[in-house]
């Protein structure tokens, strides 16, 4: 038997919990916020069509691999609020304890690679970390416009908040930003952002 | 306004049903079984991990690529079982017709192209659909024994089923094909599938 092909498959179990792991933004025609494993999916199928919105030239692959594993530390931290201040003090130190012990499944190489990507993403200093980034916050915003600004309305965000949330995003797309930047003041229009 | 970026997000929200479509197999740690998107997570990961184990070499990016699509038709014809005989007679043509108009959203560039992707998975006549179809056939295969065949127990299913469920996986990955095989004789050992 493989040793490392049954370190694959207890990995890829442990990763089934990530379906267990809700986060707050809600899915459209649902009455549930969306899951780790369905945020994850819809990242990687975004950044397999957005990629041309790069400012920089990007892996495609290597950035699909990266938006796969971006949050499955969340296996051991679970979910921190993007709005949540208190929770962002403690996030780093519990996140990266995950992180050793999740891809510390894998074989080696592949565990290798695969915190490695996790690590660029965190320091978000590549093209490819930079455009995963630019996913990370698009697609939750997409939902958010999409569902009536529900989650936003629920915590009672301010445009300000969101406007500080999405920043990154210029460095990784012009083009999103600038998308990004008309959804919001159309949302807050709306009144799914606070003033 | 870039009337492709729009199509293009259009086609993102239009995915965000398949988070609404639930599967047969249960998820591990949680009573409820599994969506489209979730599986399609699973089988991103998986192909991006385990791409040594097909018999012939892949483009692990185009693979990915198809495995993420590969069940959005199901947006419009509904998940069919795969021990279900009598629907599987109308599957094509209402998945077909599903296909149309899914990948007639996008810009015709990356529609075709996906759209390419979506009609490769189904004919299985390349080293890349092959092996999309091993991820396909293994996933579920593996959260059935980690549920301890809750699917499998409901439906009354037969251990000759799954052997003919699986056949397909030997000309994908002949290695990953043992691994099921016997994965499928201890299920049957500890009641999970019928003799």
């Amino acid at each position: 038997m493989d040793e490392n092909l049954n370190k694959i498959i207890a990995f890829i179990l442990e990763t089934d919990k990530l379906k267990n792991i809700y986060r707050q933004t809600y899915v459209t025609g649902e009455d549930r916020t969306e899951n780790d494993a369905e945020h994850s999916f819809h990242l990687a199928l975004m950044t397999s069509m957005m990629a041309q919105y790069s400012n920089e030239p990007i892996d495609i692959l290597k950035t699909m691999k990266m938006v796969l594993v971006h949050d499955v530390v969340e296996i051991d931290a679970g979910d921190t609020y993007c709005y949540d201040a208190e929770a962002a003090k403690s996030k780093e130190e519990r996140e990266v304890a995950a992180a050793n012990r999740l891809f510390g499944i894998l074989p080696e190489d592949i565990g290798s690679e695969f915190r490695s990507l996790w690590d660029e993403f965190e320091r978000r200093d590549t093209p490819e970390s930079k455009f995963a980034a630019v996913m990370d916050r698009v697609q939750p915003l997409l939902l958010n416009v999409a569902t009536n600004g529900r989650a936003w309305k629920e915590h009672g965000i301010y445009i300000d908040q969101v406007r500080q949330r999405i920043a990154p995003v210029k460095e990784g797309s012009v083009v999103l930003w600038e998308y990004l930047n008309g959804l919001i003041e159309g949302a807050c229009e709306k009144g799914y952002l606070k003033k």
